[in-house]
C-alpha cells in the first residue's frame, strides 16, 4: 500500500492504524522559518476530536500531539516535521467477532482481500482515525497559509433533507455549533434528525462546503495537475466522501452556457468576475475568486441496526449488529479534515507556483 | 507549468496547442509484447472527432495518428510509445480579437495571469483539443486492460433537464447516437434540446456516466492514492468537468447507513454484494463489482450570445460574441475522454497492484 | 527540504535531527505478510552503532527501535511501518560554540544559508545520526529481499594507503572485524593507520565495495531510473560519500573494449558471463551476475587539528578545533548504511519489476 | 519501462529508437516567457553529432530538431515544449545479424530478458541515439539557466592513459579540438591514441569532466534529493557511464581530513573558500563553488575483433567481429551529453529552491 505520501513539494506523509501504538504524520517541504508550536497543531486536531456534543461518537480521544523533528526554538528548520499522537485508552475486544465478519459498508472486505493480512482492530488504517494525521499536516499548511493572506473554512451545507441557507460571507466568521452549520435554524433541524436517526440506530450523511479566500490568480498546473483535480483527489481520499464538486459543480449540468459563464468588468483598475459560477478555478488555475468545494459524505457505515454480511471463516451467511460509540454522521467532524486536506493542496500548490518561498 | 506527466507506473505525457504544429503524446510504462496498431488507436480518436452529427461542431479535423516509437513488429517493445496527430486546416485568424480580451467561462484570463505569454490560436493548451493526447494514450490503456477482461464504457445520462433511464446493464452493448445516450427517448430529446440551444446561440451542460467492468477486487493504494481518489483526479482534470461522484455520489447525503450500506452474501461459494450503492469502491479498494463514475459537465463557454469582458491591453470593458463552429453541448463529445482517462487510471493500478506484468 | 522520501513503490521517508527528541522512518509500500520484528532491524541497527572498538566514536548510542505501525501479529499488513528511535543522552553544550561558526567539511554553512534557521546541536540534520532512519528502512528491505534469494553484503576495500585484497568470494561469509575489511593483514594495518591518524588529531578516508547476489536479471527501468543510476543516486546521497562506481568504474577509463566486454557462453544451458566488468549491470539492467558497487568515503570532518573558519555573527575569521569523541574514520560504520540503501534501491526494483508481489 | 521521466519541476520525458522513425523529448515545467528558438537547440546538437573529426564516427546524422509545442512568437509558453528529430538514412541490414545474438558489452541480452522483445535495429533505445532527446532538454535547460548567470562546459580529462593537465580556469573558454581536451598537447596524444586503437579493430575508454560556475549556495534537498545525489543518478543514467565523482572523488579516500576539509574565511565582507575539494557541494547542498563532476567513461563495446557470445535462436556458442562505422572512443561525445544531464539537474533544483520563477 504505497499510497501513503501526497503532494510535491509541500509532501505529507501519514502512518498508523486506530488500535496500534500511535497515529502521526511527517511534512516534507514545509519553509524554514515558520513559527510553529505544539499548540498550533493542538486546536485543529480538538476541533477533530469525537465527544463533543450529543450527535458526535461519544468516545473520549484526548488526543494530544507531539512534535518530534524540524521544529527548533519555536521555527520550522526546513527539515521534516514528525509528529506523532499516541492512541490510549483503546478497547479492541469488540472488534474481535468482526475479525472474519467485513461489516458492511466499511473496507473490511476490500483490505483483507488486498492484503490477506489487516489489523482489524477498530478498523486498523481505514479507520477515520487515519484522519489524525491529515489534520496535523493540515494545521502546519493552515498556519503557513494564513501568512500569505490565505483562510480556509468549512461547514455543513447538508444533512439528509435538511439543507443550510447560509451565504457565503458568514462562513469566515461563524462561531462553530455542534453540527458546524451556519445557518442556525437548519443547524437546530440537522442535530434534530441526527438524534432521531441515532435512536433508530441508523446514520444519515450530508455535504459539507469549504472555502478558501485570499488565494491569488495562478494556482494549478494544467493540464493534469490543475488545482481543482488535486482538490478533487484530496477530497476523495478522505473516507466516506463520495463526490466532490467545485463551484457550481452538477447544479451546472442544467445550466446554459450564459448563465454558467461569470462575465469580468473592470473595477477601480483590476479585473472583477460579476460571479463567481466557476468556484474559483478556470482551466484548472485559480482565478482569485473565492474557492468553493463541496464534497458529498455518506452515511456513517456503523450501525447498530441489523445488517446482512459473511463469515469468511465460517464461510457462511451472518446478521451483524454494529454497537459501540459510533457518530450517527459523520458529516460535522469531516469539516476540519476537510480544511486539512484543502490546506494541504493549497501549500503545495503556492510553493509550486512560487507565491510561497522555501526560506520565510 | 509541469503538470503534464500523469499516472505513476503507466505514465502518460501530453504536449501541443490547439493550433499549433500538433498534438501528442507519450505513454511511458506500458507493457512489452502488447499488440498494437495505430488502427487500435484511430478508433478511439474518431470516436472523439468533431463534426460526427448535427449537435457537434462542424469543425472537420481528420485527425490521423502516427506511433513514432515504441512499437516494433505489431508489438509494444516496453519503451516510451510516442504518438503524434498533426494540426491541419488551422484557421487563427478569428482568435486575433480575443488575444487581448479574455472569454467568459474559458482559461484566457487564467492563463494569461500565471505565465504572461500565451498561445491564444483556438485556445492554445487550454482548448479541448488536447484531450487528442490523453484519447491516444487511453487508448492504449483500454487495448491493455480488454486483455485483462476490462471494459470501459461512458454515456450521457443527463443534458439540462432531460435524464436518460438506461439500465447499466444496456451500456456495455448500446450502438452510440448523436449524442451518447442510451435511453432513446431520451437521447431524441436531448438532440432537440441541444439544437434549440444552439439556435439560440447558447450551450448547454450535463453528466456522463463511465462504468468499468470486470476489475479485480483490490485495487488502489489507501489512504492518498486510493482508486476513487485518482479517479476523481483523472476527471477533474479534464476540460469543463465541475463534479465527480463515485456510485451513490451526491445522493449518499440523502440516505441512511442502512439503505447506504451494500449487505454480503454468499453464492455459489464466492461473495457477492447485494447492491452496489459504493459503485465498486470501499475505502479506496475495489470491490469487484461493476465501477460508477459520474461526472458534470458545464456548458460550453464558447457561445454566440453576447457576453461581459474586458480588453486587457485597452484596458476597458467590452462585448463580445464568440461566433464559429463550436460544439453547442461538449458532453456527448466528452464521453470518449473520460473513458481514456478511466482507462489509463486503471492501466496504472492494475500494474502498480501487479495484475498486470511488466512483459505480456 | 522536500527531500527526503526515496524510492517510487517501495518508499523510504526519514525524519529527526541529532540532538532533537528522536529519529525515524516511514516505509511505504512495503508487501504485506512479511514476518518483521524490532529484532530484524535491532541488529541492523547494532551494526552501525558506534562505541563497537578502538577505532570508531567512543560515543555510546544505544539505539533502540520501536515499531510504531504497520505491523500486526508478527507480520506486516501492507500500511505504512512507521519506526523510532529515541535521542538519548545528548550533550548538545559542545555545540553551543558552532551555532554561528560552521565547521570546515561539514554542511553547517550550506545549510545556513538556505534556511536561515537550523538546529546546530549535533549537526542537526545533516549529522550521521540521520543514518538511523536509513538503516532502519533497510532493515525492512533486506529481510524482503532475503525471501527472494537476495544477499547484500558491504566490506570494507581502502584506508588511507591500505588496500584489501580479498576475493568477492569470501565477502559474504567473513565475520566482521573493528574495520569491516575481509582481508586480514590489511584489516590490521588499516586499524593501525586509523589510530595513528587519531593520534595526530586528524581523519582519513575510504572506499567502500558493496556486493549483491541473486538478483534476478531484469531489473532496472532505463533510460533514467536505470538501476546503476538509482544505485548511484542512493548512495551519493550518503553524507560522506564523493564517489560511486559500478563494475570497473573509473578503471574502465584505461581499458580498451576488448578488455572491458564481458563475453558469454552457454554453460548448461544457461547463459553465462566469462567475466563481470559490468558489475552485474548492462544497459541500466541488471544481468544476474553478482552487482558491485563501490563508494568513495571522505575522511570525518570533525577533527581536533585547528582549522580556519569564519564567525557568522561577529563577521571574523577564526581558528577552531573540535574536540569530542568522533570517529577518526567513519568508513567501517558506513558499511550498514550503504547496505541498507543499496537494499532499498533493490526492494524499489524488484516490486517495481514485479519479482515481488505486493502482498506475499 | 516507465523509467523515462527526470526532474520534478523542470521535468523531460525521452522518447525514441535508434532506428525507429524519429527521437525527441518533452519538456514539462520550463517557465514561460524564455526566449527559445530551434537553432538554440541545434548548435547544441551539432555539437553531439558524429562525424565531426577522424576520432568520431563517420556515420553522417544531419539531425535537425523541430519544435512542436510550447513555443510562441519566439518565447516559451510555459505549457510543454515537445521536440523531434527524424531518424534519416538509417540502414537496419547489418544489424539482421545480432537480431538473437546479443552483442557484448551492449545491452542487447538485458534488453531480451526484461522485454522478451525488442527493436534490435541499431541498438534501438539502448543506442547511444536515445541521447539526441537528452540533448534537446539540456539544451533548453542551458539557455534558461545562461539567464541566471549560470555557465557549464565539459572536457576530456582522459583516454586510456593520456591525462590533460588543464586547468579548470581555461575550462570555459577552450575553442573545442576533435577530442575535446583543453590541454592541447594531451588532446594530440589522445587523437593519436584513439587512432592507434581504432586500427586494432578496438576501442578505448576515458574520464570526463563536467563544471558549473555561477550557482547559488543553497541548491539541493536533503536528505536524498542532494544536489550531488540528483546529479549521481543523472549521470550514471547515461549509457556507457561506469563511475561519478563529486570535488576530490575516489582521491577522497586516501586523504586526511586535514587536507580534505576546505577553510573558510572573510574576503570582502564575503565568505570565501580556500580550496574546494568539496567540488562545490556540502551535505548535498551547493555551496556557490565551481561545480566539479568527473565521469568514467567505458570503451565503446562496439569492436570489430572478434568476441565470443551467444546465440539465442540456435541455443549456442558463437563468435562475432561488429563492423560498421562506430566511434572508437565515445568520450569525447559524452561532454554535450553529460553538459546537458547536469542542466538539467541544476534547472530542476534552481526552479525547486525558488532561484528561477515560474514565469521570466
Amino acid at each position: 500500500m504505497s499510497g501513503n505520501i501526497f503532494g510535491r513539494v509541500f509532501r505529507v506523509v501519514t502512518w498508523g492504524e486506530s488500535h496500534g501504538v500511535a497515529v502521526g504524520a511527517v511534512v516534507d517541504g514545509c519553509p524554514s522559518n515558520l513559527p510553529l508550536s505544539e499548540e498550533d497543531i493542538q486546536v485543529e486536531l480538538n476541533r477533530r476530536r469525537p465527544g463533543q456534543s450529543e450527535v458526535t461518537s461519544k468516545r473520549m480521544e484526548k488526543d494530544r500531539v507531539t512534535i518530534l523533528s524540524g521544529v527548533f526554538e519555536g521555527k520550522t528548520t526546513g527539515t521534516p516535521i514528525s509528529m506523532i499522537v499516541w492512541n490510549r485508552d483503546v478497547d479492541s475486544s469488540p472488534y474481535e467477532k468482526f475479525r472474519y465478519v467485513p461489516r458492511p459498508g466499511h473496507a473490511d472486505l476490500t483490505y483483507f482481500l488486498k492484503f490477506g493480512h489487516r489489523d482489524h482492530r477498530g478498523g486498523g488504517r481505514s479507520s477515520g482515525r487515519e484522519t489524525v494525521g491529515r489534520v496535523c499536516a493540515g494545521a502546519i499548511a493552515k498556519k503557513l497559509l494564513s501568512l500569505f493572506g490565505i483562510k480556509i473554512r468549512g461547514h455543513v451545507v447538508r444533512i439528509g433533507n435538511v439543507i443550510s441557507e447560509a451565504s457565503p460571507e458568514r462562513v469566515f466568521s461563524y462561531k462553530e455549533n455542534s453540527v458546524r452549520c451556519v445557518d442556525e435554524r437548519a443547524a437546530r433541524e440537522m442535530e434534530k434528525l441526527i438524534k432521531e436517526v441515532a435512536e433508530t440506530g441508523d446514520s444519515i450523511g450530508g455535504i459539507v462546503e469549504i472555502l478558501a479566500s485570499g488565494i491569488p490568480p495562478g494556482l494549478g498546473e494544467p493540464v493534469f495537475d490543475k488545482l481543482d483535480a488535486d482538490i478533487a483527489k484530496a477530497m476523495m481520499s478522505i473516507g466516506a466522501v463520495k463526490g466532490v464538486e467545485i463551484g457550481m459543480g452538477f447544479k451546472s449540468a442544467e445550466m446554459r452556457g450564459s448563465e454558467m459563464n461569470d462575465e469580468m468588468r473592470f473595477k477601480d483598475g483590476r479585473i472583477v468576475f460579476t460571479s463567481n459560477n466557476a468556484g474559483g478555478v478556470l482551466g484548472g488555475i485559480s482565478t482569485g475568486e473565492l474557492l468553493k468545494v463541496r464534497i458529498a459524505v455518506k452515511p456513517t457505515p456503523s450501525i447498530s441496526k441489523s445488517q446482512k454480511t459473511v463469515d469468511l471463516r465460517e464461510q457462511k451467511d451472518v446478521e451483524i449488529s454494529i454497537k459501540g460509540r459510533h457518530d450517527p454522521s459523520i458529516v460535522p467532524r469531516i469539516v476540519p479534515v476537510a480544511e486539512a486536506m484543502l490546506g494541504i493542496v493549497l501549500a503545495d500548490h503556492m510553493m509550486l507556483s512560487g507565491f510561497i518561498p522555501r526560506r520565510l
